[in-house]
């Protein structure tokens, strides 16, 4: 066995239950919402509330130029050992629930902080991190502080992202006082290891506390334009119709077929849709929509797409309809480090948690620190999957046992 | 053969090529877009050009209570006779074209202006009417001056309608000088008789020049809501999916298969569509749409509606969301008057014209005045089917032709 369940170290779970909901109290708006945008007053707030627990906690304190906030607990003996790197982010978007990003912050200051008191001797410094604007609601892309620190997106350029209110994103991070000197990618990690809520209903359904993620599914988002000609509702006869409307509909039913078809591991959404001109006895000429693909596979996802794209084709033909698809984002799925992984589900299984292996559907800022470091993440159920929502919920006892396998993660990775 | 033949009169088509254009220049707005919604002050100017022309052709002008306007050609000796009455609308929808309803008023002005001219002598009184708001852009319902005609509804309680821009509908006749005296329905016609353009696309596709109209499609519209569950589109697995946007989908698809199986009886049009939250991540937890499905066959048409109602249920079961559906417009079928359809036919075929026996898809105030007396309609072919639209167009000989049709079938009708 590691180290730490030899000297039986548990969390302090009263300190991380507490911390997560004082965090949870900032933030709140005139509605009572809780909405910490990126670099906006809230996130200040939580800022302040993070910083100031992180020195309490005898951490040093650094800041970079994106804003990135990282405590790190510096042994006399390791300043030269990559240091073992925790975290998440605090920001949240609009009417937010209080763990998403949160809870992953305050687990690794709390596993610090228990580490510490405890008497552990790190071999090598432990740090949490905090990255800016992981939700990208007020300035794109989303996981931007992360991208920034691996080195996928220049500090300056992320600077001069203009929100969506207008505001400049390096403006307003000198205005809350946020503006750091580091540069970006300043500590090079021996590992990152995320703890999130799992923002899906998988944990939750089946009832098992502990998900070790070996995977992030790879993201592409298309929106799709489909042209076909509008005409009176009852005057046209069926053979006679392209109709772009029925098109789409064929393209949703498509999708979920091939979602089917795929033994769970693509997944498929059309979120978003318009008609035009979207009149109860008119044809529609125009169907607008957005597709959604996930695959934690490269090879399946781009064979979903040349799928998706080959059949549009047909579909123009036999609908007599023009399609023009125009590619959003496209994100490369992720492969965790195995050796995590597998330390991940020792740990639980340490605990008497059960544990499974699985693909995290969302995007954290885990997958940009893989482009760096070996990374892996930890989930605990999120009660019926919600989030982005303010009934996101995780039971304390699945709060609890998911910081004690990060815990034991840390102790092993950075103990003797 | 009957009489107008034998006695070769034919409209003059330079004097109702000349009015169309007239008319059709009324009611342009700021941006030259042609828009006479009723009751409006483009309506007065085209009310306005319509009386003056029935005056000039020495026609008696009445104005009912809806506002409907009359030329009638009383002869000395046939004023007990019911009138034969000829017609059709001159408001418009928005940015309209300049056939819609107007060409069936303006040929029967001209019908009875050449038959006066050419001394034939009528054995009843043949009028021409111009029926109050059928387009029902303004005012609700549509099809408003000839269902009061009809006894479908009081003149009071339609004078009541408010508009679209807040106005009520007996003020704005008060004001346009239009609000009239005659009690709705105070013509008893012999039979009426509406020439229009098609609206669709068969007779320009075919190269028909004559519709024969036989009966009018019977119309329902539904708006179909579906209640699903709202979750991230990369966290959630497929099967524990509750995709309100992909059950809408398939009705989309299953109502076309419906449609395709009719024969082409039944038609089915799925117009606008609106999802909850409509984001590109978020498997929609909302869908609203609306179902416009049309036969001429009452049976046929409950069958497609019953038929429906059964899929949705099976729906709600299978993709384990809630559907609720709610009825805006039901209108039934309309079979027209056999033998003057076949006047119809024959009338085409005696000047040389093919013709085809059809359906009409779009709603007309003939399917109001069939309630009160035999009625048929007359259809010319519409470019491309287009109307609704500055686009609307039907080429100067089958205006004549169709308006020859009718004069013959109106001597046949009112003559010895």
């Amino acid at each position: 066995m590691n180290m730490n369940t030899k000297l039986n170290l548990s969390i302090n779970s009263e300190r991380l239950l507490k911390r997560l909901h004082e965090l949870g109290r900032t933030g709140l708006d005139n509605d009572n919402k809780r909405t910490r945008l990126a670099a906006s007053d809230g996130d200040k707030a939580g800022r302040d509330l993070l910083v100031t627990w992180m020195k309490e906690a005898g951490l040093q304190v650094e800041i970079d130029k994106i804003g990135n906030i990282f405590g790190i607990w510096y042994g006399s003996e390791n300043r030269n050992e990559a240091p073992l790197l925790l975290g998440s982010h605090i920001d949240t978007v609009i009417n937010a629930g209080m763990y998403d990003g949160c809870y992953g912050v305050l687990s690794g200051l709390e596993v610090i902080n228990s580490l510490k008191e405890k008497g552990f001797i790190p071999t090598r410094p432990i740090a949490v991190g905090a990255f800016t604007n992981e939700e990208g609601v007020r300035y794109q892309p989303d996981m931007m502080g992360s991208l920034v620190y691996a080195g996928g997106l220049s500090a300056d350029d992320a600077l001069k992202s203009v929100g969506t209110d207008g505001t400049i994103l390096g403006e307003e991070l000198e205005r809350i006082g946020y503006a750091g000197s580091k540069e970006p990618g300043f500590l090079k990690p021996h590992a990152y290891i995320e703890l999130h809520v799992e923002q899906g209903p998988i944990l939750d359904k089946m009832n098992i506390p502990v998900g070790a993620v070996e995977n992030l599914q790879g993201i592409s988002w298309q929106r799709i334009t489909i042209e076909g000609v509008a005409n009176h509702a009852g005057t046209t006869p069926t053979n006679m119709r392209r109709d772009a409307g029925l098109a789409a509909a064929r393209v949703i039913t498509y999708l979920r077929d091939q979602a089917n078809a795929s033994n769970g591991t693509t997944v498929a959404t059309v979120g978003t849709i318009e008609f035009k001109p979207n009149a109860v006895n008119v044809i529609p000429s125009l169907a607008t929509f957005t597709v959604d693909l996930r695959d934690p596979n490269e090879q399946r996802l781009k064979e979903e797409e040349k799928a998706l794209a080959n059949y549009l084709k047909e579909l123009a033909i036999s609908e007599e309809v023009s399609i023009t698809t125009e590619q959003l984002v496209r994100f490369n799925p992720v492969t965790f480090d195995q050796t995590i992984v597998e330390m991940i589900e020792q740990a639980a299984s340490g605990r008497g948690l059960h544990s499974r292996r699985m693909t995290s559907g969302a995007g954290h800022d885990a997958q940009m620190m893989a482009r760096i470091c070996p990374t892996a993440m930890i989930f605990v159920p999120s009660i019926d999957g919600i989030s982005h929502n303010p009934k996101e919920f995780t039971k304390d006892t699945d709060l609890v046992a998911g910081a004690n396998v990060l815990l034991d993660v840390v102790s092993n990775l950075a103990g003797n």
